[in-house]
């Protein structure tokens, strides 16, 4: 039984107005999590959170996370922990998202200032944390008021996590999620995160897999200083001649992993799995906007969007500790850090990864024949995660897509990673959704981030109704 | 017949203490040409020489060489240009040296105050500037001073042309030195440069080669800015991949280079020439003393001073646009700029060097099949230098140094460049010897730079005593 929507519909139409001036008010505090000297705005802003969903009758509670993590005295902003509903016999749904932004300054190139949401005759909300993650989160918030207003019942009991540090690596949280998992989140049955975005700017979808990601760094080192090239030029092996020769070996023009042992843990496509790409609203014309120029490896969607979602990539992403400025210098560096990371997808299992990497690189590099001394090592690594989407938690949010929006989501995967998704469902042991807000133009951390105003008030709607029909699920 | 130098070698070494006075004042004054808000200390050093020189007798200019390029307001520091004598039936010499010197700060790790001479018990005489190249410069001063206190005639008309630019370039020199080639130069019949250093600690030497430098940038960019890995890893062909590869393939662990038509260019070994480094002072203690490592690419000494004085090496210095600093980052970056210079020594040609490289690196790009753009170009170059080490004015340096240390000069080429020496040959055809008083353990350009006493005083000696040789030579 398709549930009634029209008076909260209704609702969230005529307070459109009223959600924008609360997204305003959130955006006007510059809660930027990597800059120490604006803990006290990101305290704030987490308190003003905490105000508002009291106002609404949710009981709430400001959890502390101790000091940064290498920075004494100065504290983690609280996680905000909330529950608006206790009713036994409905469903209990938690959702989670961060109230902490990017760094933002008008100097940057921002045509707004970009702590004052500014909406333009296209509807668009310009704004830093418009779209990440603020305008999901009120989502949420507006989405429970407006059941208030129209005097209609709340369908599940909302349990809300929403924390201060994610754009900072989400310090501290992990330990707070799996510590609550059997107490504070114990009787959640599914999990709702809204932090990411559709694929592109027409089609609503929803996310159910994320790749991994391995990160390493590869350590040349030989003299005890940095040299004058002129004087130790062509007498001394250099730290940099064997990088090179040793990122160069990695990967090819064309993306192919160079690496034996990588893709041949990777899961074999299925038609099954194939013919799902063939419907997915992506032209290859997105991608070359996005990217800002035409060279892509691939020519065709299908390749395309394989290569992002479910095949592994590598990436090289500079070089520590050699000559970076502008200019000429002729040093020869003494000691010099390659950094690259693989984004991992099923099955490939992260210790298994490492082993192949570390083989091939010292295989490599033996092959030099160099007295430099070289060590490779992980830095940091994430799991790729992959949900069901055959599980009620994304039948109800398809549902839902379809009578907000009118078309069926796209089911879709993506090439990052947002590792606390897999922290929840390891946790909790329960189904994980992403649920996007905004569009693939959204510019989640450049300048002019923006949101705009029909995938706000539409997405207020869309969290409403996917909780509606989540309580329509049958019980599994 | 051997000039009487008795009695200026008494006077030097009654004198010592004075001398040392006279570093200790000059090393006070902070001449940092890199630090434009020292430019009035790099002027007051001027200054302080001209002042000096004045007192001595000399006739003085203060040349100013008008605004730093770059630096609207900021005015260069002056060259001091003087002349000690203008006796027609005497030989002019023109002696070049720098008044500035490298940053420094006891933060760096210095064991001492950099800009306060300490001198240690060994007689090492620590500070900025001791022996790069204020003690060279002021060698020539207190020369004049003693023989005019030992009241014994000065030997040769003395051209004298310091500047204050050399740390950062030797901005503006090259222009006054072919503009006063044919005027304030022009009765000069040879240079002679006191700005390097023995090869060891122990054995005096003469500089007759310097090699060249090539300097290019290889530009690879594709998107239109940077990417985030996890979106476009996979699906982009990142110019990181593409430039190293590049710069992977220009030279081996060993120093060969890959590039064809370099080795080509360069001027066969003569017996002759290879019987002259059996002699030399140096082993493979020094360099890997010097290194701080045993990671040299030759294990004998021929090899390695010819690796370093008569063949061309190439260096990978850095890579500009990609991410260099600690840490993990998952850029993808659109634009990255490789750094590497070629070493260039005789008869190798600038141009045709550059087009073995551009040659190269494009047939290299062209073989990746990448869509990214690539452009390879030279940022700088200097020629190499190399001298007549049989002219009078090597022959009569040979003979001061027999005279000073008791012992032959080891005549010595270097692996890198004073551009001037060339400038100085070019402008004004005359035979340009390098005339080193300090020892290859004095750290120019490090923290702990010092100049050790007997260097010093013997170096005042030796280039006193030079000039006695050079006006017996016979005319030519
Ligand atoms: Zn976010
Ligand atoms: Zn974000
Ligand atoms: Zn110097
Ligand atoms: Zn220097």
């Amino acid at each position: 039984m398709a549930p009634q929507l029209d008076g909260f519909f209704k609702q969230v139409d005529n307070d459109a107005g009223h959600y924008i001036e609360r997204l305003r008010k959130a955006v006007a505090i510059p809660s930027i999590s990597a800059e120490p000297a604006r803990r006290p705005d990101v305290v704030r802003m987490g308190e003003f959170l905490a105000d508002e969903l009291k106002a609404l009758g949710a009981s709430v509670e400001l959890r502390p996370l101790g000091d940064q993590p290498g920075h004494p005295g100065l504290e983690l902003p609280p996680v905000v922990l909330a529950r608006y509903g206790n009713d036994k016999n409905k469903r209990t749904i938690l959702v989670y998202g961060h109230y902490d932004v990017q760094p933002a300054e008008k100097s940057d190139g921002w045509a707004t200032e970009p702590f004052d949401l500014t909406v333009d005759d296209k509807g668009r909300m310009f704004g830093r944390g418009a779209t990440d993650d603020k305008g999901p989160v009120l989502g949420w918030l507006n989405a429970i008021e407006a059941h208030q207003k129209a005097g209609l019942d709340f369908p599940v009991n909302l349990l809300m996590c929403f924390e201060g540090m994610e754009e900072y690596g989400s310090e501290g949280l992990d330990d707070l999620i799996v510590a609550e998992a059997k107490k504070y989140f114990a009787d959640a049955e599914a999990v709702c995160i809204s932090d990411n975005y559709w694929l592109g700017t027409e089609k609503p979808c929803l996310t159910y897999g994320l790749r991994g990601c391995n990160y390493y760094s590869i350590e040349v080192s030989g003299p005890g200083a940095d040299l004058h090239s002129g004087v130790f030029g062509g007498t001394a092996q250099e730290p940099m001649t064997d990088l090179t020769r040793l990122l160069g070996s990695l990967v090819d023009t064309n993306g192919k992993i160079q690496i034996p042992g990588i893709m041949e843990q990777v899961s074999p496509v299925t038609p099954e799995e194939e013919s799902l790409y063939d419907n997915i609203s992506f032209t290859m014309n997105d991608i070359h906007e996005s990217l800002g120029s035409k060279t892509t490896i691939f020519d065709d969607k299908k390749s395309t969007l394989m290569a992002r979602w479910r095949f592994p990539s590598l990436s090289i992403h500079g070089i520590e500790g050699a000559f970076s400025a502008p200019g000429a210098k002729t040093v020869i560096p003494a000691k010099v850090i390659g950094k690259f990371s693989v984004r991992t997808v099923p099955n490939m299992g992260i210790e298994k990864t490492n082993q192949a990497v570390f083989k091939y690189i010292e295989e490599q590099f033996a092959k030099l024949g160099s007295k430099n001394t070289m060590k490779v090592y992980e830095q940091h690594s994430g799991k790729w995660w992959v949900a069901s989407p055959k599980h009620w938690n994304f039948s109800a949010a398809a549902k839902a897509v379809e009578r907000v929006w009118g078309t069926q989501p796209d089911f879709t995967r993506e090439g990052g990673s947002i590792p606390v998704t897999l922290t929840f469902e390891q946790a909790t042991g329960k189904n994980v959704l992403l649920l996007p807000m905004g569009s693939s133009t959204d510019g989640a951390h450049s300048i002019n981030e923006k949101l705009d105003k029909r995938n706000y008030v539409e997405g207020i709607k869309l969290l409403g109704a996917y909780l509606h029909y989540v309580a329509e699920e049958p019980k599994v």
